[in-house]
């Protein structure tokens, strides 16, 4: 569909991004037919508007509108729902699935051949339903890091290995998220224990939120 | 070092034990070497009590000190840090951690015998670091589930698949809880948008105080 993209931005995404093409035989050079904004959010708007009309132009962020593409017409945005590492190559894509946004069929069927092309399962997303989508993409993958962090606090002060966390926490998901534990059980008292076990952690304020949230 | 055991309890916990008990060669039966329970935290302290002294005794809780086990002396216990499922086997043991906790070299050697039988990994924990620990273990499993649950909430009403969560969280976890997304980038203006995301969740108290637990 596009036989040459030019890649704005060398970070995590565009570097990901712009291997993957190479891989798959699209040209990556300057004055390509689709110009793809890997730049932070907040730059989006400001490189969208330093380029000149007529080429499709889009971006890979999850939580930014089509409209910071303005003056742009052709347009549309493809987010990859992962997690991206440099210290991976294009083959991170595979497997995670793309949110694709476009206010056209002619915009869908570009953002749809974009991501399919990095490996990715595309599924439209409406530009207005992004606040949701992107809070839940970062629930899910930052807090999970800040489940970590906290967990592995409390492991090494009680002197138990952490990385004995991990085979605990891939079983969660694989389980599909079965819920054990106290809470499941409704066992207040060992609830009660976690808490005073907590005190001086800076985690009693997320602890208490979150065992709200788990037992509603 | 045990060649029968009497397991008590047929939760998960209990079942998913005497069947790799079974599978290793060891007699569950009545009147064995070893009372292992695997009841309910609660239950422990009285379904100790009640117990003829003799035998040796131990439990599989993570929270609970060993003076639950009261009036026995020749005492353990051990600990699967692993969120267990009925719709498993034995199986769901392997490559799991184990925590071992005894009050002498004896109690030590049967709870490791015992860890090591079921195939897991044993490491020792002291009996007053079991707050912490427990504690640690709840929350990078129980809470893992509830972020689960508000983060395909909100993919739910955007019209997203929550299945598109799950390759983002294993990654999240195989890349080491590398940490990217907004808050990494410090772009408060997307942490500020998924809030406004979030009215009406249910999630917001617990989103600010993971937003400031991460921050830290």
């Amino acid at each position: 569909m596009f036989e040459s993209v030019t890649v704005i931005g060398s970070g995590r995404a565009g570097s990901t991004i712009a291997a993957r093409l190479r891989e798959r035989g699209v040209a990556v050079r300057d004055e390509g037919e689709l110009r793809l904004l890997c730049v932070p959010d907040r730059a989006i708007a400001a490189t969208a508007a330093a380029l000149e009309p007529g080429p499709w132009v889009a971006h890979v962020s999850g939580g930014t509108p089509l409209a910071a593409l303005e003056p742009h017409e052709r347009r549309f945005s493809v987010h990859p729902l992962q997690t991206l590492t440099l210290r991976r190559g294009p083959e991170q894509l595979d497997g995670a699935w793309g949110a694709v946004t476009g206010e056209s069929e002619h915009a869908l069927a570009r953002a749809r051949w974009l991501a399919e092309t990095l490996g990715l399962r595309p599924f439209v997303l409406a530009d207005e339903a992004r606040g949701r989508y992107h809070a839940g993409a970062a629930i899910a993958s930052n807090f999970l890091v800040t489940l970590h962090e906290a967990a592995a606090g409390l492991f090494a002060r009680a002197g138990a290995p952490p990385e004995a966390l991990v085979p605990l926490m891939e079983r969660t998901i694989e389980n599909g998220f079965e819920l054990t534990g106290p809470i499941e059980r409704g066992d207040w008292e060992t609830v009660e224990r976690h808490r005073a076990a907590l005190r001086g952690s800076g985690f009693e304020r997320a602890y208490d939120a979150l065992a709200e949230a788990t037992r509603a």
